[in-house]
Order: C-alpha cells, then structure tokens, then sequence
C-alpha cells in the first residue's frame, strides 16, 4: 500500500449532510453521527420516512398549553384538560421532561407549571425568561377567584440553579397561596452513604423525619 | 400527594410519536429518544427540518455504485469514480463505514469492494446475500481484459464472521489474481500486552515481522 498525500476522498453529499444533521443533536458525536446514518441507509425505507415525518409533525402541531406552558397539541396540555386532576395542588418545574419523570411516579395528581428552565445569572437568564410571571399571574387569578392554591410545589432541580429558582419563586408567592414546600434533598434509593457528596448528606439529615411508632413512649 | 391508581397521563401523540421514531435507531434507548424529542422542540424550527429533509434526501438520492457497492449518488461512488486510483489493488470490506475508516488513514489508493455484511451461518447470511458473486465476476473481468488485478486485501473484521467470509473469498479468487492478503491482526497501537486477548497475542506473534538492519551480520 502506498501513502499517497491527496485529500481523503470526499463523503457523497446526501451522507454528509445527514451525518452533519445528526450531529448537531444533543448527546450525538460524529461518530455516532456515521452509524445512525448508514443506519438509515441499510433500513427499510420507511424508517426514515417515519423520522422525517415525525420530526415535521413535532414542529408543526406542538404548541405550549396556555395555562402550564407544557407541550401541548391544542390549546392544553392532557393535564390541564383533565378534571379529574387536583386544582389545590401546583407543581412547578424546569422543563416538560420533569413532568413526565413525575408523572411516572403517579405519585402527584395535582397540576404543573413548566418554567422553561431555572435561573442562572451566570448564562444571562433572569426571572423574566422563564414562565415565573405566568406563575404568579395564575396563582393570583385563583385568590381573586376566591379558591387560592393550597401548596405549590417546588420541584425544580436540586443545583445551584434550580435551588435560586425555588427561593425566587417561593419569595414571590408568599401570602399568595396556602403553603409553599420544595421536593425532598437526601440520599436516592439504592444509593451508597459511602460515596454520597458532603451537600446531599447535609441535606438528608437537615430532611430527616420521624419514624411514627419508634421512641417518644 | 395522594398516590393515584389511574393511568399515567397520556403524552401527546406528536411528541410520543418523534420519541418512538427516535428510539428506533440503533443505540438510542427510550430515555434517550425522549430528551432528543424534547430538544427538537425547544430547539431552531430549521433543525429539525434540516434533519427531516436530510433523511428524506438520504432515501431519495443515494443508490448503490454499480462497481463496488459503496453508497453513491450517481452510477459510480467517488473512489470508482477518481481516475487517480489505482486499479491494481482491490480492498474487499464488510460495510461502507469500513471504506470511510480505510480512507481516514490515507495508506491506500486503490479500488474497494463493499460486501454488506459477512458469512454468518447463525444468522442464516450464505455467500449468496453478500456481493461476493459481483466481487468474483469484477476480477474475472479484469482476468479477460488481460489486466488482472494484482492484490487483493481482505480487510472484513477480524471476528468469526469476518474471517470465515476471508477464508471464502480467498479460496473462491485462487487463480484470478496476482496475490490475496489479509489484513494484519495484532496488538493495537497504544495497546497494553498485558490486557490483550490471547488470540490477538497469538495472532501478533504468528506476524511478527523482522526489523531491517537488525541481527543477520
């Protein structure tokens, strides 16, 4: 074999451009880029016509729910539209995968407000980038109502961020609905004491509680 | 909160339709497909439809080359098509990806034959699915043109499959070409002796080859 000096023969150009477009998703490097491509190339035709399809139909037909700022395809989201859900509680979070993650749970049957993201002066995002005045705006509307909120939830991240963003809230609801109270910080299940940081150890024993039963007797 | 028995709300249907697009290609999980949904909605309206037409454009345009069998957008792909080329030497791979990885390296500057997989009998692929009749009858060819084609390199992968489908090729272009090599299989460079497997340690051994200038006085 000879070393020859003359450029790498160029990739066609429909392959580069989809490589190109892979890779500008979040997570997807070039090279991951290349496999999913030649992926698509050797599937069966539809599978690319499905992606296509589908991505066309997520910018077309998603909107944001009027009152939640969830995705939405009409003008709100399942959660809002559903009168079965609980009207006292509001369960406020960064992004819509949040909601997902707890819907999942099943464990909240309140209703959300997504605030597209959390404060974070470092990157220039301030209180009024995120949905925090629609917040407000809503809880309001239900104390003219006569019906204010009985507990918001504060479910955004436990980082820097998030945690700016719940005491921002948090300040800015005082007195305007009936209890204000932030997700538990402590040690996840199945973790490891061990190889918990310093902070989250701090906060599981600050969020400690009673065991109902044991000492007091 | 109350823990709910009623079904986990329902996403809607766009964005549970991109998800399950997404969670179709090879190495994205469910949890992946969600955040790649979840970022072509909040990201540009163009990023998403660039990757759409993209994909669109991959289907449309791209055929095989009618020598080699590599991707192209016309009869010929790139490398069949460069006249610098030298038509002497032929490398025989599984899959295009293996032509780009080839070409990244710049040591060879002859033709290639892509086979689209290997042998694998477990998988019920028989020489028959493969382009290993087209590989045949482009070197008998050669042989009638009175040009045969000199070498031969035999760069499937150094797996069961790859070698098998080697061994194959080898026996079935015995006669019609100058030599057949295979690529050599060995220690990696940057690699660790201690860690290597021991059939790639046999392999290195087995190809061990003398240093110019040194013993032999």
């Amino acid at each position: 074999m000879t070393v020859a000096t003359s450029p790498v023969s160029q990739l066609i150009e429909p392959v580069a451009r989809l490589i190109d477009a892979f890779a500008r998703l979040p997570g997807v490097g070039p090279k991951t880029a290349q496999r999913l491509t030649y992926h698509v190339l050797r599937a069966p035709d539809t599978e690319a016509r499905t992606l296509a399809a589908a991505l066309i139909a997520v910018r077309d037909d998603v909107v944001y729910c009027e009152r939640c700022f969830d995705f939405a395809t009409g003008p709100l989201c399942p959660v809002c539209a559903d009168p079965s859900r609980d009207d006292g509680r509001l369960c406020v979070v960064e992004e819509p995968l949040d909601v997902l993650a707890i819907e999942r749970t099943r464990a909240f049957r309140g209703r959300y407000h997504v605030l597209h993201g959390a404060i974070s002066p470092v990157d220039g995002i301030g209180p009024q980038r995120l949905r925090i005045q629609e917040l407000i705006e809503r809880v309001e509307a239900r104390v003219d109502d006569g019906d204010p909120v009985t507990e918001v939830v504060l479910a955004t991240n436990p980082t820097l961020e998030g945690e700016a963003t719940a005491l921002y809230i948090a300040e800015r609801l005082s007195g305007k609905v009936g209890a204000v109270s932030r997700i538990a910080r402590g040690i996840p299940v199945g973790g490891d004491l061990e190889y918990a940081d310093e902070v989250t150890l701090v906060r599981a024993l600050q969020g400690r509680q009673q065991i109902d039963g044991a000492g007091e007797r």
